[in-house]
């Protein structure tokens, strides 16, 4: 491996894709709901169950978000990248994404969120932190309630390659999903 | 999809999975170095670059983190599965796994990192800040220097699976690839 010192802003930052998409949902008065992409998403408690997403004060979103509202994840199948790419491609400070794109939304039955159809998975958070992190913000959400699309989960609930074809994004506008080849390694 | 609501831990928190595995490497006076796969990470920021790994207190890794210690993360293809998930199968509080495995360590250009061989990518990460989230802790580390190997980026700088198979986890000791296929979604 050859080694690249870095003074300051990274011009490739990418090392560490691809990662599954989160796509936020969340209330809207302006459009009714509001929904964007967001790659930079982690696991980050069992106990209790956190997620975090990170958002720049850049996007729609933001403000939303900022503004300590519930708001849901979702996670869709590869054949859905179509969708998930259009709804990163403009702000919802310009244009109504539901009505642009025909999105089927419905609310959440444990916080006042808006969902979408389509997806394999989603989950109803309800904001716990926010950390300053750099150009963005982390925004850490509790679980509240979990959707699963049936079929879509092995017997230990693992979104396994044979049941979804989890949607993948690399960097740059590239969209995949995992090879179907699997290996189980279990040392203990 | 069906929904469950969450009460307190959850059962089955691998939604949002696979996820790329990042290893974590901390100096360590007991072993000399120490590793430790963690696939609770992601990107913060492009300027500052900022990157962070969750880290549970039961890890010998935290430790060495608290103590606020400079780390690495590096990026491990498909092919070194069976090394990632043993690095990931024994404690550093018992095992050195430097010995164990028969581990190839070397040296940060920037800061006193160690890093393996075998990875297609890595970073040198400055300690910034540590958030505390539920049952682990955030860690977040500003990229110092870069370590890429040759041929495992397209030209803007993007790992595809034509160049490198990127290793995924998926939960329950079941790892995985992203399929070759991947589609150009730009809509802007």
């Amino acid at each position: 491996m050859k080694v690249q010192r870095v003074a300051d802003k990274l011009r490739r930052f990418y090392h560490y894709y691809p990662g599954a998409v989160a796509v936020i949902g969340v209330r809207d008065e302006k459009n009714g709901a509001n929904f964007m992409p967001a790659v930079w998403n982690t696991g980050l408690s069992f106990d209790p169950p956190l997620f975090g997403v990170a958002v720049s004060p850049k996007r729609h979103t933001y403000g939303l978000l900022k503004d300590g509202r519930p708001f849901s994840v979702s996670f869709f199948p590869f054949e859905k990248a179509g969708l998930v790419a259009r709804l990163g491609s403009v702000s919802g400070a310009e244009v109504n994404k539901v009505e642009a794109f025909g999105l089927e939304v419905f609310g959440g039955e444990v916080l006042e969120v808006p969902l979408l159809k389509g997806a394999f998975a989603a989950y109803e958070l309800e904001p716990t932190d926010r950390f300053q992190t750099g150009d963005h913000d982390f925004f850490v959400g509790r679980v509240r309630a979990v959707w699963e699309a049936e079929g879509a989960f092995n017997e230990h609930g693992v979104p396994t390659p044979d049941r979804v074809e989890a949607l993948l994004y690399f960097g740059r506008f590239i969209y995949g999903k995992p090879a179907k080849e699997t290996r189980f390694l279990k040392f203990r």
